[in-house]
């Protein structure tokens, strides 16, 4: 049973959306457990949600340095800490944690300002602890597919990227509605200066990069608010410059009723294309310079071996959203087993800060943006 | 932590497919946890499985019945015990679970023959042991939400049923090279009658009968050997008619090369249609009869209460295999520490027996099927 | 302009679904025109159509031995004539355009009945005349793509044949409600002694011949008259066995409420398998037994000739059910032009007449379909 | 037969892809018909292209000046003339055939420049003859739904607009390898400023405002020559602002390698949103604000009165591109023999002004973008 590591968990009470995502991607495959938690400030909040997490009734704490502290008294405390609060609070438990010397994974974005995530980046330079950031859609196996076989050439080099993320739940003023997922969102004080960007376009971004190897450079971003009364964007368009000179796109709006969770990404190269979309996310198309269009199958036998280690079934038999996760939290146990630092697939402090750059620059940027009026005079 | 129920299992050693995949979804929601089995024969496999599933290392056993008298001796033994080995020894390890005491959840078929069957319905009359067959494709929500609809009156009373269930791993004879999910599949003495019948059709059967809530009355079977040498069936289309006369269609298949796991339910009622896939299992279509064609989307908020008992996560965050088998085990938790020993959406002994009955009936009368050839004289 | 064929039309009057869609289709490709016809027995009927049609005003003609006799005297008579009538007629008219030294072109099916379908093959056996029936599905690019690919040995022998055809527009009595393509359907006069299964069903039949190349030699049928009060089937579902032992299925309704114009094909071989459904006719996919799922496009620089002669845009460009006849009309074209009889696509009467009597033998045999009962007894 | 109009084409000769489209599409529904033509510049291409057209052999004719002069003097001389040719000459020949007397249907663009443009645009200030310009996808039944769904307020006020047209036959220099088609849109002196802007981004940028009613007021725009010796763009992305105050984007692309002719429009209001994609061009996806996603199908009897009357088949028989351009073909026979010079759904000089001032604007302000880096310091 040594193999298993112990995690405690930051945040994560009820209500909360992502604590039970990580708690069940987490033990999906049985090499991490959840034993100890800080899951409410309140004292009885943390203690329910500790019941319905299946952790001793002692080791739910109100906050997290009770939690670090009383858990270094114990043989069994937790090896690594998991961070799911609002972003505003993600840095100070960050540092704490790795200062207590544990390993830390920590939900998307790494901090709430730019300045906190170089701070935290100085921090890690030269540490030994495993950090990091869960950006789920990298779990997915034909995402990470479509990485391979872009490393391997097997569309060429890559001319066009296009990210779009389509989202309707914030078409109306949800944050006013008793929303708890919308109020934190809508709130700057909690969510930073990125609305829908700092939601869900760095998903975008970070899987642009990502998936294509390549950097973003240089963008031309449209942020808009498009529901009265908002302080951060809702909708968000940004021009690209990939740093091989190729243009990109990304689209992403929380206002586009109707719309579910439609992330899909499409990557040209010279000789070929890529198109995933997530409510499939078991299919990739190879759209191929002959016309045909071939899609290739998690589960299938045909994969490159990142594909094939992601996936736990046969084609045909569906995994979602929790299984890629998993797949993320299985990369930190091998991670911290085998004492490789940052291992090739798993995201860290550095694309933690490339993603809050992206957001403080298009944020700036898009203030300053100017129109040109459709002329008709000649 | 007294909520949550401890499982030994049975069966699902280095190997099984479907071992694992109970395991985790046993554990998915933190209700149950697997503390003991007696995985493998082989008491260095066993040990072996016992350590990936993450058991105490004294607690992985050679056989089922040391298990069971060890962990009697245990205040924390198990409260119920999965079976997940080959079909033939599926009767009698039930049979001592519940001799012992123990709960019992057995991946379907409930037993090897029709005798067998019968003689575990007769058993577990006046029993308080929940007994619940894991039908997997029952745990899905949309599938939930299309036995719902269909009981609400939504498509009117039901005129057709069409299931169909594709597969292509046994177009080649793969029994004969070493896959051992063939090897068991392929021989009659651990499978039973059927072939593609028993593995696949009975899963038609069963959804067939749970989302209509009629039953299948009357059969024509046409059971095929396609890939010479085979002693069952690997392929079946069975004609229908339900209870209340209207007809309809199983056409399953195991040879059909190049699908995956292609389970697709269509039902036809006089105000409407429902359409559900395996490979999509977030969508439900429902077909109206003004011509539009309406999907319903799992997680949504307009979704009848026991479709959004089954999930998890918001719209257009995909939930698969593993999550549809947990929403059983939510079940088996709740009817055991409800005490209700067979909740409405559960299945049980009597779904057990009848697709044997189904099995045996469709072997039976294939055998004696007369065809009519086309004749082009007046 | 020698190279243009003269077609007269004998049906299509007002109100007609069918004989438009000729019309369109034969002058598509601007290789035949339609110049004269019998478009309604009443005469105002027939001219209003005419004028709808474009031809000259005494070219459009109360009944088509006056429309015969008439034309016979013009040096610009038809070179074809064309018979969309109700099915009870196709016989006589085909019969006395024949001996008017017409070629014909017959919308299916060929006659009402076997015998005058018989009749027909002895009369036109040593005719020069061409007889084409227009089993407008055989136009389809794609399934013509299918079709070369099984010859070609693409999938290796057919091993499993499945066609579906479902449409819900008589899940309701239309018949009595004014509905003329209903009523003539519904009415065994008119129609024949087939309702679904002479409607849709030869299609699917006509199509699992056209396209594998073998031969439906027997069948299991199971006709039903859902909708209370027919005479006729509105649902059917037949087992078939190929001529080469494969097993097949044909699954046809016609009170499948909210469905279409569903028609899908699906053929499993050794080596993989096609899928073409009409809904979206320019893709033919292709199940590889590699795991991957390939889609061929119509328009595609990379098909079969017989497919790229069948399209006429490119890539992306939808073309559909009028191109599609209009295809079947492009080799009635050539046909006549190049005095070949009978060439490959074309189908003639002993299709007519296979498919005549496929629905006999199916009605028979369905009448005397004993069906078992699930018996839960041992 | 008078109902009938006589249609002269310039342009469409041997080669010619959009030609014979033409041609199917004014005959389709039999209410005009070719009857004379300058297909070519050379006499024997000329008369070879009349040929195969099927016009009287001394109608074809080697320049259109000869064709307007000689076919005066027929009493069946044509009533409009439709242009095909290359940019850079419709505007010369669209004003010759007014000061003709003919009514002219042209394909895009109006013209090659901007002044050419507005110069039209004067001319046919206070002209009774009808001047449309054929953007084929207004014809699409279900993007002429979406248009009145929009304007009956049935997503709410438009949001958000998202146009992309993705091809990938420019991915290689086709222009150097004899590809007639690519030749002269890659050279700027035929095809004038704009490259992919120009061949289908004004497509996009045409439907975006003929389907939400709205017009785009400002862009920024990110034009880019992707394949190497270029002078035109392949690839161009453009942030929009309609003047509601909606953002938008247009999304186009000929070098997304093994993409087909990939034109999808989606718009979103405030009570839902609306999904068209020309690969499925008789579905419209109505995303409804309670969840649900609701498909309209070409053909049904639930649609607007537009939509029906632009479908001349039952759902589910697949009508296409070729029907498409038959619609406009229709609104225009209305146009002229109603006498009404500008019907609703049909676009001519103001539409074609407007997308080459879009074009014009697109091109001098993408010169001029600056771009902004990502930058990681704070």
């Amino acid at each position: 049973m040594s193999d298993v590591l112990r995690m405690g968990m930051v945040g994560g009470g009820p209500g909360s959306f992502i604590g039970p995502v990580h708690r069940r991607a987490a033990e999906l495959d049985g090499r991490l457990r959840l034993v100890a938690g800080a899951f409410s400030r309140d004292p009885a909040l943390s203690a329910e949600a500790g019941r319905l997490y299946g952790i001793a009734p002692d080791r739910a704490y109100p906050d997290y340095r009770t939690m670090f502290a009383e858990e270094a008294k114990r043989e069994d405390g937790p090896d690594l800490i998991t961070i799911v609060t609002p972003n505003d609070t993600h840095f100070a438990i960050a540092c704490d944690a790795i200062d207590a010397g544990y390993h830390v994974v920590c939900d998307k974005p790494a901090t709430a300002t730019m300045e906190e995530a170089l701070a935290l980046e100085r921090k890690l330079e030269g540490q030994d602890r495993l950090y990091a950031l869960t950006f789920t859609y990298t779990g997915y196996p034909m995402l990470r597919e479509a990485r391979a076989l872009i490393a391997d050439g097997a569309i060429g080099p890559v001319r066009k990227v296009v990210v779009e993320y389509f989202q309707g739940w914030l078409a109306q003023a949800a944050e006013n509605n008793g929303n708890k997922q919308a109020e934190w969102r809508a709130d700057p004080k909690r969510s930073g200066i990125g609305g829908c960007i700092g939601d869900i376009g760095v998903h975008a971004f970070n899987l642009a990069e990502f998936v294509t190897g390549l950097r973003i450079a240089a963008i031309n971003a449209d942020l808009v608010r498009v529901v009265g009364g908002r302080q951060l964007d809702d909708d968000c368009t940004i021009l690209m410059r990939m740093d091989n000179g190729a243009p990109g796109l990304i689209a992403a709006s929380q206002i586009a009723t109707g719309e579910r969770n439609g992330l899909r990404l499409r990557i040209w190269g010279d000789k070929g294309g890529l198109d995933w979309c997530h409510e499939q996310p078991g299919r990739l198309v190879h759209l191929r310079d002959d016309g045909r269009t071939e899609i290739r199958h998690a589960g299938g036998p045909d994969l490159t071996s990142q594909a094939i280690a992601a996936s736990r079934l046969p084609p045909g038999h569906p995994e979602g959203f929790i299984e890629a996760l998993a797949n993320i939290y299985a990369d930190v146990h091998r991670a911290i087993r085998t004492g490789r630092q940052r291992p090739d697939l798993l995201q860290g402090i550095a694309e933690g800060v490339r993603s809050m750059a992206f957001v403080d620059t298009a944020v700036r940027q898009s203030a300053s943006l100017e129109w040109t009026p459709i002329c008709e005079a000649p």
